[in-house]
C-alpha cells in the first residue's frame, strides 16, 4: 500500500474510492498481494491515505462484490483465492471517438440494465404488489420516444419498411456493441451481436445454434422462464448446487452438463454476486472441453446503488466460451421487444451456417428508434434517472424494513429491483404469503423460482421472501411494509 | 340452368358473373350437376342468359380455378370429380356489426395479401430485377401510418409499453379474426390466433407445438425457406410429388409424413391453384389418422386480378386439421414483423399447455398501430390500391411478353406478383439467367425453389423462369422485357 498514497489524485476524472479500488485490484492481479493476506482496516487505511473512511469502505465494497477480497467477521478483510486472474480489456471510450449526435451527453456511458417481465405478476388492483419484476413506467420519457419515432418516420424513408438483416441492423448492432463495451466491459465486434424479439426468442434460437446434444445446467432456484424454455424445447437440463458464491463447479462437473446458465452480476432470485474466483473456476471449466459454454444472463446488472458496476463475465472470457444475453425490456419498457446476444466466434460460425437465413424478428423501424434513443444520449439520461429513482425506493424500503431485521435476515440489497428477507425462525413461506395477501399485500416466495418438479427447493430451508420495489411508489412501499410488520 | 335466368338480378350488390358462378357452384354442391357432365359453352349460355360472353367466361374461370369444373381442349367444360364437397360457412359481414371507427370504409372487406421477403434479392443497383419477392413500397401510405403512430403514442399510454399477452393483444386478434373471416372464409375465434414476429418465427413455434415426432411433407419445388426451417430445426421432412393440381395425395401417403405444407390458393413458385377436388382429398387424408395436419401458407392468396378470391383451405376444414398461416409483410411492408397463425382446437390446447408462457415477440405499440390501420379502413384502401397497381403491371408484362409466347409457355398469370415462362424447347435455365444478367436483367429460375439436396429438380425438365413485377415500374418492365426478347 506504500505507493498508493502517491498515486491518489483528487482530480475530477476518477473518484478517490475508484482509484483505491483499482490500485488494490491491480496489486492482487499482479500477484503483489497474495491469497489470504490481510488488508489494513478501513480506518487505518483511511487515516494513512488522509481520506474519509467511507471512501475506503466503498472501495472495499467494490472489491468484495467482485470477489477480490472477503470479509471475515470480527477479523477484517482478506485477499481471496482465485484460480487465475484475467485482466479486463476495457478501453475507456475516448470522448469524440463515438459517433455523437447533437443531443448526446458526454457522461461516461451509464449503466446497462436488465430484463423485465420475469413472469411479471400484475396482481389484483387493490393490492400493494411487491413484484420483483415490476418496473416504474411513470418516469418513461414518452415525449422523447414520440419525437424520435416521429423523426424516424418522416421523409417516407422507404428502406426502413424493408426487411432488414437477419442479425439486426448494422447501425443498432454497432451502437449496442459500443454500449456493452463501455458499460459492461463486453469484448465483441458488431458481427457477434444478434438482435431478436425478446430473450425467450433468443434462447430458442440459441438452442438451435448450440445443436441437439446439449445439457444446460441451472442453479436452483433460478430464472424459471429460461429453465422452462430449455427444458420444453428439446434440450436436456440439469439442476446443480450453488452456494454463497453462486453455481458450484464441482456439482456442475458431476452433472455432465456442457452448458451452464448463470447470472454472475446478480443471480435471480438470490441476488448473489458471483465473485471473481468462482468466475474464473467457471471459465476454466468451460475451457476444459470442446463444446462447453456459459450463458451469461445479464438481466439487471447495472441497477447498482453502491460502487461501480460489476464487469460482465464475458469481459473475462479469453477463450470464447461466454454467450452474453441482454435486453432492453427492463431498462426501457417491456413492450420494446428488443433483446440481443453476443455469440463467441465458434457459435457465430454455426449461426452463419445454419440460422442466418432466418428473418429478423424485430421491425427495422423499431430498431432505428432504439438506435437513435441510445445514440442521442436519451437512454443514458433515462438510466441515470431511473437508477436514482430506484435507489430512493430501495433506501426507503430498507429503512422501513429495519424493525423486521431481528426476525429476518436481509440480503440482495444495493442492487437490482428486489431484496430478500430470510426468516431466522421457523416461519413457513406459503403461510406468510397467504397472510400478507389477506392484508392486501402481495409478496413472493423463493419457492416460486425453484426448479425441482414439485416447484419446491429440495430439503428444508428457511422461508425466504422476495420484495420488489420497482413498480411501487413511496407511499405504497411505506404502507405495504407497515402491513407486513403486523404479519411477519 | 333453366332457372338461372330468373335468378339473375342486375343489382349493385353482386356482379352478374358472381351470380352465375354461385348458381353453378351450388348446383354442383347440391348434386344437381354431376361428375363428368358437360356445361353449356360460354357463347350459348351467354345467349341464353342475355349477358355478355365475357361475363360467363369470368364465372367459368372462377369455377375452373376453384376446381369445380375443368376445361378439355376443343371440347368444352366438364364438372369435376370431387371426393366430397363442403359448404363454406362464410357469413357476409353485416354493415355496422363491426366495431367501426369514424374513418372506416364500408366497402366489403378487401382482399388479403401475402408474404414478402421470399428470400428477397435486392440485386445490383444498375439491374432491372424481376424478383418474384419484391413489392412496391412507393404507394405505401406513409402519411397514414405516421398519423396512426403519432396518435397511438399520444397521451402517454403506459399500458402500451407493458408486456402484452403471449398470443398477441386481444384487440388485434379480434381484428385479424374478422378480417380473415370476411376475406378468406377462415372460421376461427380470436383465441385460436397466435400473433408472432414473422412467419419464420411462427413456423419455429409451430414445430414446438406439433412436437418432436413429426415429418413434414413439401412439394418440389416449394417455398425453400419454410423447408429449411423445418429441416434445420429438428423435424423430419419429406419431398412428395405434385401435378397440375398440386400436392399428390398418393405420394403424400407413401411418404409417411403426418404434416403437409401447402399453398392451396397459389403455390409458390408454380402458381398452381389447388382445385376443390384435391383440397377435399387432402382434408380426407388429414382426417384419416390422429396427429395429421395441413399447414396452409396463404402468403399472397388475394392478389387476384380476375374473379373472386379463392377461399382458404381452412374454410373447408371441418375436423380441425388445418393450420392457417398468414402475414402482413407483403400486404403492408416487410419491416412490419407481424404474422399470425390460426391453430385448430387440438393444437391450441397444446399451445396453451406447453408454449403459452413464452413472451410475445411483437411490441404492443406495433400491434396497436396495425390494429388501427386495419380497423380504420386504411388497410383495405391500401390493398385495393395495390391490387389495381399490380394488375396494371401484370397486364403490361403480359402484353410485352406476347412475342415470346411462341417459344415459351406462360403460366401463373392473373394472380400473385410473378408469372412463369416455360421453354417449349431445350433452353437451359442457368444459361438464360446468365445471359440475362449480362444484359443487366435479373431473372429467376424454378431450380432456385427446388428442395432436393443438389438444389435441382430431379430428372430433366424444361427451363422455367420466374418473372416478378411487383417491385418494377412500368418503364422498367418494358425495358426489361425488351432486353429479354433478345436473349430468350
Amino acid at each position: 500500500m506504500n505507493d498508493l498514497a502517491v498515486h491518489l489524485t483528487d482530480g475530477k476524472d476518477k473518484h478517490l474510492y475508484e482509484q483505491i479500488y483499482e490500485y488494490i485490484r491491480d496489486e492482487i492481479k499482479g500477484g503483489k498481494l497474495l491469497d489470504g493476506e490481510k488488508l489494513p482496516s478501513t480506518r487505518s487505511l483511511a487515516g494513512y491515505l488522509q481520506v474519509s473512511r467511507s471512501t475506503v469502505e466503498l472501495a472495499y465494497d467494490q472489491l468484495l462484490s467482485e470477489g477480490y477480497i472477503e470479509s471475515v467477521p470480527y477479523k477484517g478483510y482478506y485477499i481471496c483465492r482465485a484460480e487465475e486472474l484475467y485482466r479486463l480489456c476495457v478501453q475507456p471510450e475516448e470522448p469524440g471517438q463515438e459517433e455523437d449526435d447533437a443531443g448526446s451527453r458526454t457522461q461516461p456511458s451509464a449503466a446497462f440494465l436488465g430484463r423485465c417481465g420475469r413472469e411479471s405478476g400484475t396482481g389484483r388492483s387493490c393490492e400493494i404488489d411487491f413484484s420483483p419484476n415490476a418496473i416504474d413506467m411513470n418516469a418513461f420519457p414518452f415525449g422523447t420516444w414520440r419525437r424520435i419515432t416521429r423523426e424516424t418516420l418522416n421523409d417516407d424513408r422507404k428502406e426502413l419498411f424493408s426487411l432488414g438483416q437477419s442479425k439486426g441492423d448494422a447501425g443498432l448492432r454497432l451502437t449496442i456493441c459500443r454500449y456493452l463495451h463501455s458499460s459492461r466491459g463486453v469484448n465483441a465486434s458488431p458481427e457477434q451481436i444478434i438482435v431478436g424479439a425478446g430473450n425467450d426468442y433468443l434462447l430458442l434460437l440459441l438452442q438451435h445454434i448450440l445443436g441437439r446434444n446439449i445439457c444446460v445446467a441451472f442453479e436452483n432456484p433460478s430464472y424459471r422462464r429460461a429453465w422452462r424454455i430449455f427444458s420444453s424445447f428439446a434440450a436436456k437440463t440439469a439442476v446443480v448446487a450453488s452456494d454463497a458464491n453462486g453455481m458450484r463447479v464441482d456439482s456442475l462437473k458431476e452433472s455432465g452438463a456442457n452448458v451452464a446458465y448463470c447470472m454472475p452480476s446478480r443471480q435471480y432470485p438470490t441476488g448473489t454476486i458471483m465473485p471473481i474466483g468462482r468466475r474464473m473456476e467457471l471459465l476454466k471449466w468451460a475451457g476444459g472441453a470442446e463444446g462447453r459454454y456459459l450463458i451469461e444472463d445479464d438481466y439487471d446488472s447495472e441497477f447498482r446503488y453502491r460502487g461501480k458496476p460489476i464487469p460482465s463475465l464475458q469481459a473475462s472470457d479469453r477463450e470464447g466460451r461466454v454467450i452474453y444475453v441482454g435486453t432492453f425490456s427492463k431498462s426501457i419498457a417491456p413492450a420494446i421487444r428488443i433483446s440481443f446476444m453476443v455469440l463467441p466466434p465458434r457459435l457465430l460460425e454455426r449461426y452463419e451456417k445454419n440460422c442466418a437465413f432466418f428473418s429478423s424478428t424485430v421491425s427495422r423501424i423499431d430498431q432505428t428508434i432504439l438506435d437513435e434513443f441510445i445514440r442521442s444520449g436519451a437512454f443514458e439520461r433515462h438510466l441515470n434517472k431511473m437508477r436514482k429513482l430506484y435507489k430512493e425506493k430501495h433506501d426507503l424500503l430498507l429503512e422501513e424494513l429495519k424493525p423486521l431485521l431481528t426476525k429476518y435476515r436481509l440480503s440482495g440489497e444495493y442492487a437490482g429491483l428486489h431484496v430478500l428477507l430470510t426468516s431466522r425462525g421457523a416461519a413457513q413461506e406459503e403461510e406468510l404469503i397467504r397472510r400478507a395477501a389477506q392484508e392486501g399485500v402481495r409478496i413472493y416466495g423463493m419457492d416460486e423460482a425453484a426448479l425441482t418438479p414439485a416447484g419446491k427447493k429440495e430439503g428444508k430451508s428457511a422461508a425466504t421472501l422476495l420484495l420488489g420495489y420497482g413498480g411501487l411508489d413511496r407511499e405504497a412501499i411505506r404502507e405495504g411494509v407497515r402491513r407486513l410488520r403486523g404479519i411477519l
